[in-house]
């Protein structure tokens, strides 16, 4: 599609985005939901995720030197779960321009979380196979501008807390947690606590110079897997 | 460090891993386990771990033009998961250049999975802030390239069984599948199936044009979810 041929509407769309696309094709499959044909999102929203993931990791460590592996994951998992990405969905305004099937057009698809997420993803997708991952990497990053600068470390002291309370919530049972090992001389030992969870494929393992600061890591990891589906 | 200062153990490491670092401080911090101490290489395997998906997803998108998203996520996982980047850790022998605190050295932890699959991960980091994305992109591209050489598209027909397979060897109990939505046209049906298993702290849902299809779908991603821990 030439550019004289973009509609006011996708010019529109394109500012809010921050990208004007060389290839519109990649754009309209960008906002094809798999319910409107063979030709749509789903492969990049695979692609759009992985960029998303890094760019958004990236950033988190470079503007929090001092957070700890565990925080950093926990501050990448709230930028980059479905109902943060759906409310960049809506703030792109991208509901208006997706291409829905019949029945999703039918049932509000356009405004639904899912969909709306998944099309943010498939949109930085087909920005990266535009413009390449300089061009792509800076318009994601400006997308996530105000949660980069909103979002806060959480207190890695009240992990099994809020673990509990995660699972509490899910009428789950209460985690239980086994010292497994301690490691390294006495005056530098290193526990290793592992935390055993309903819904958690396997036992989460935290380390820490003390049994408790290794709970707290190992309920950290847990409540990050349940959390992370 | 200046660059004479670097040993020729290091030396020969850095021609495995494909980068001479400027800052091999970033080389240290990268094979430095936390059993060493405060200035390891946590953070730097959160920064790689998104890199290395990220590259990995990038490549495989481009190779395999194809393959469905569902395809392309089981591919990808086959290729990150610890045991492969243990491997990928085995053949650049990071083993010998490993800096542990005094019990993983004791216990071994020099050869340990989780081990060498977190220092690979945490290499790619550094080799990140040291060069930047594009070094880094290809540098990791060149690790992957046997895997992504060999990997082989899945069959997609016979999820269903292999998930089951998978449940059973964990003695946990079978999948349910549950038809939620039968959406679009009568000539094009799209049928919605959420897949209930043990271990997955949400219900998976595949699409498809047929409710086997769909059961399929939603069977594939369970199981991703499931491997992916």
């Amino acid at each position: 599609m030439k550019a004289a041929t973009v509609s006011p509407q996708w010019q529109a769309l394109e500012s809010r985005i921050g990208h004007r696309f060389e290839d519109h094709h990649l754009l309209r499959q960008a906002l094809t939901h798999r319910s409107a044909g063979r030709d749509n999102n789903e492969r990049l929203e695979f692609l759009g995720d992985s960029l998303v993931n890094h760019v958004v990791a990236a950033q988190l460590f470079e503007r929090f030197p001092d957070a700890s592996e565990g925080q950093l994951t926990r501050l990448r998992s709230k930028l980059v779960r479905g109902t943060f990405l759906a409310s960049l969905g809506r703030s792109l305004a991208l509901a208006e321009c997706l291409v829905l099937g019949a029945g999703e057009r039918k049932s509000g698809g356009r405004h639904r979380d899912g969909i709306l997420a998944d099309t943010v993803e498939a949109v930085a997708g087909a920005v990266l196979l535009d413009a390449g991952y300089m061009t792509a990497a800076s318009v994601v990053l400006a997308w996530f501008d105000e949660g980069l600068n909103t979002v806060e470390l959480d207190d890695e002291k009240d992990s099994k807390t809020r673990l509990q309370e995660w699972l509490q919530a899910r009428n789950a049972a209460l985690p239980s947690y086994e010292l497994r090992e301690v490691l390294g001389p006495d005056h530098a030992q290193q526990f290793e606590v592992a935390c055993h969870a309903e819904g958690l494929g396997s036992a989460c393992v935290g380390r820490g110079s003390s049994r408790r600061h290794a709970e707290q890591e190992a309920a950290t990891l847990a409540l990050a897997a349940l959390q992370d589906g």
